[in-house]
């Protein structure tokens, strides 16, 4: 492939305009900054995009369910998940000119703007980067979008827009475990919009106030379970085989890197091989305090490397918390357990309790160290505290009951068909025989993404024969995949129109069609032509376009 | 089919409950009244129905574009579009208990409660039906959910999510005109989640806070363009076939039976045919201002009558609204219209204005003595306004250039669903050879939209032959539709488990499997069982799934 124009996202973002992928939101009135629609291209783009995920993570595997929940949910849910107190930006206001700022983007402003930053006086570490004037404490300004559910516009009435899918999940995991026939360890999964009030939505549709995930949350049992149950626990070190068929004495660690391999399986799959991004493992002072890992899989995008998608080891936190706030166990049975556990002595389970408070201390310890950056001893206190949750947690095991613990693979839509589209522009540079230069603008999107499949023109349009006949493949193909129907211009023409549309296959029918029935088959990326009949050009699409 | 137990929603919903197809929102923290959830099979019926109309409505038709655009949108879309004015219910409160209620809603309540309404004394019509207290005036709710967009809480940042996705179309008409390569007649479509604020959800789904739609805007020529340039209008008088392609000189009236047709088709092939709907033309006195005509499909719920879909001709009303608020001109340009009008002298063109504009009179009164019930005549201010509009209309059309009229058909995904269950559910009474009697519960949903389409069993799990080409059977047919594997207890009882999930076919392999590679295949609706072999089974299936 040749060299990909990514100095800027100017060219890109033009075609996206030009050919009704992306257009502002609200355009004709002047648009809302942080909102962008699809059009009929975007649209059928974001359409595959979802439909290959939701293939590949639910509908081709036996262990995930899915979920389809409404955006505005009970408000309980975001004080149970930690959005209502902690998911917000500091925000500044200037005493004199009145602007808002994000207070952590003011040193920035400032940067930019060449202007030295002033000693602190009051308020604010700066003064306003814009008057001068004095600036107020930073005051977290919460980014969930709130509304009013029914006709009073009273507190207790208010709700949210969801900033995320995930927590729906959790509110429904004891409804789909109920009703879906499947046992941890399992996922649920759910593709959808959803919002966060950024104070400076940015970078094209990358930073936008509405947007849409795909995320799942794969349930799997505590290690201490897998251990009770099956007497090891298989870690990283016995180097399990992550393509074969998944195994029930996997503990968190594998689960995880399991997960982080099959998310780049599907990345390869839509159009980004592992060599387009960059696998980053959070370091331990990184990680959220209940976070076991986190990997980020980042993208260099024109305007910087940025995060498209993580998955996280999440421990049992989010269960947990579900189950404090809404009083309702998030605890499941698992009978093989409790039968494994009926074996065990006394003493067998008393060493077992003892094994648990010590680990779960010396895990304590070693998060908070990190987060300290120095060597942390857990104070006599909340050392018994641990111990007993620990030993509580253990005696219910042994009844078979426990809250499972989650790997949350989660992604965002707009984020991937930004890189899809990032990685699939090129402004190409062609010679002719005669020497001749000329450049074409191709989006090499995979033929699984792309929005239109095959385009078909007849190669004369006047000739009523090869109109016929290449009717009769368009309305056979277009029964099975999207097609696109083109007449108009020169076929070099219609050829350079389709890549810029990313179509991976154009099919043109000559007067040798007529004669035996063969089309010629213009490949997108190598522009190279095949004569083939429709029963191998069919063979051949479907063989692409299979996961 | 046997007899269909409609008598109420209490089994269906118990059913949709207990086998994951819809849970309460929330229901962990008590629930949200007018938001619920898909869950396994709910959303994979809900995929199937929405795939089913972009297929139907856009990827198989050459006129039809889609779109994906955000729920937020600027706000002045819902000045525009009146929302913002007149999308309300008359809200009354009573003054001494402060309960409020819906006012239209009150002489229903005390029906309800076999009460006698009161005399009026003073602001509402009756005093309250639960405390007898006062009521204050009936006082206008608007059903839009409100927002506030950025940091700021201030009028002026309030935004609106969407009470409807079809608002969204008419913003981005000229975007998606000038990048989609069509030209008028054609249409844009859209799919996504809408949100009223209703005052009482009611009927189970029905009448939900969150919801989705799939909404189409075919966008046509005003009848005149047509006259202009084909010499004639083609009328319902005409019997133009609907069947057939769609043709240039079709007037709204054709294109809007048209759509209605269509509609029809796309019911029957999910599985709602004509028998099982009513179709409700509005009377004039029914229709919206600038409405020329409405088709309601209402079907028979359990709770009574109700509207499924409408197919509203919506004349230029829509666009002329944004091109008023906006100030963008939402003319499109026609060439072929200009250059027919070329040939007309300048008496032509002058009958032409003056037929037009008697036309426009005629309409006007028309269609005001409708809703007055009485003949009106317009006054010679109204007429002279009136008459002047239609010439400045004449004189745009005769340079090619016009405001497109619209069709609409607009459904709702939810209702259509909802629709689908109750029409699907059956408690079938079955007598076996020894003439006992049971009941098996079945849904007979089309192949098309069933969650699941194929269930694979091996007759006996244990054995690994049987067990071995099941799987590979499984895992062959999961890469084209959604599968789902089971080997617990009789096959009866997984026959039946299946029957309630809605999926129409089994495969059972047994020991001749293993010696001819033949499977039993079980019709859910007749369990009729079939011998058939892998390439047959496909080629059946198949030609049930495609439209």
């Amino acid at each position: 492939m040749a060299e990909v124009n990514k100095s800027s996202l100017d060219p890109l973002s033009a075609l996206c305009k030009r050919r009704g992928f992306i257009f502002h939101s609200s355009e004709i009135y002047g648009g809302m900054p942080g909102f962008w629609d699809y059009g009929p291209l975007g649209c059928e783009l974001k359409r595959n995009v979802k439909d290959a995920w939701w293939q590949f993570t639910v509908r081709s595997r036996e262990d995930v369910a899915g979920l389809d929940a409404t955006i505005i949910m009970h408000p309980k849910i975001w004080k149970a998940s930690g959005h209502l107190d902690t998911f917000s930006d500091p925000m500044t206001m200037c005493k004199d000119c009145k602007k808002l700022m994000r207070s952590d983007q003011i040193a920035d402003i400032l940067a930019d703007q060449k202007k030295k930053p002033q000693p602190k006086i009051t308020g604010s570490d700066f003064f306003c980067p814009y008057c001068g004037g004095e600036l107020t404490e930073p005051k977290p300004f919460n980014l969930m979008f709130k509304t009013v559910v029914g006709p009073i516009d009273d507190p207790q009435n208010v709700a949210y827009l969801r900033p995320e899918t995930a927590q729906a999940i959790f509110a429904q995991f004891l409804n789909v475990t109920a009703t879906s026939r499947m046992a941890v360890p399992y996922g649920i999964a759910q593709m959808g919009k959803s919002f966060r009030n950024e104070v400076t939505p940015r970078n094209y549709t990358f930073r936008s106030r509405e947007f849409e995930q795909m995320e799942l949350e794969f349930f799997i049992r505590p290690d201490e379970a897998v251990e009770l149950q099956y007497g090891k626990v298989v870690t990283l070190a016995d180097n399990p085989d992550l393509n074969g068929p998944v195994q029930d004495d996997w503990g968190w660690e594998v689960w995880h890197k399991y997960w982080v391999e099959q998310r780049k399986k599907f990345l390869a799959a839509v159009g980004l091989p592992p060599s387009t991004f960059v696998e980053y493992w959070q370091k331990p002072d990184e990680l959220a305090h209940y976070a076991r890992a986190c990997v980020d899989i980042e993208y260099d995008f024109p305007f910087g490397r940025q995060e498209l998608e993580g998955i996280a080891a999440r421990s049992d936190f989010d269960l947990t918390q579900h189950q404090l706030h809404s009083k309702v166990p998030q605890t499941v049975f698992d009978d093989p357990l409790k039968q494994a556990c009926k074996k065990l002595s006394d003493a067998e389970k008393d060493a077992f309790i003892a094994k648990t408070r010590t680990e779960w201390i010396a895990r304590r310890e070693k998060t908070l160290s990190a987060k300290a950056g120095k060597p942390v001893v857990l104070d006599e206190a909340d050392s018994a505290a641990l111990a007993a949750n620990a030993e509580a947690f253990c005696r219910n095991l042994f009844e078979g009951k426990y809250v499972p613990h989650v790997i949350e693979p989660s992604a965002g839509v707009d984020r991937l068909m930004l890189a899809l589209l990032c990685e699939a522009y090129e402004e190409e540079k062609l010679t002719d025989e005669k020497g001749k230069e000329d450049v074409r603008t191709v989006l090499h999107f995979s033929p699984k993404v792309a929005p239109i499949k095959v385009a078909i023109f007849p190669l004369i349009k006047k000739d009523p024969d090869q109109d016929r006949i290449a009717r009769e493949i368009f309305n056979k193909l277009r029964k099975k995949v999207n097609c696109q129907w083109d007449v108009s211009g020169a076929i070099g023409r219609r050829y350079r129109r389709q890549d810029e549309a990313g179509t991976p296959w154009c099919i043109t029918v000559d007067a040798q069609t007529v004669q035996d029935g063969t089309f010629t088959v213009r490949e997108r990326d190598s522009m190279r032509q095949t004569r083939m009949n429709y029963g191998e050009f069919l063979a051949m699409m479907y063989e692409a376009l299979e996961f």
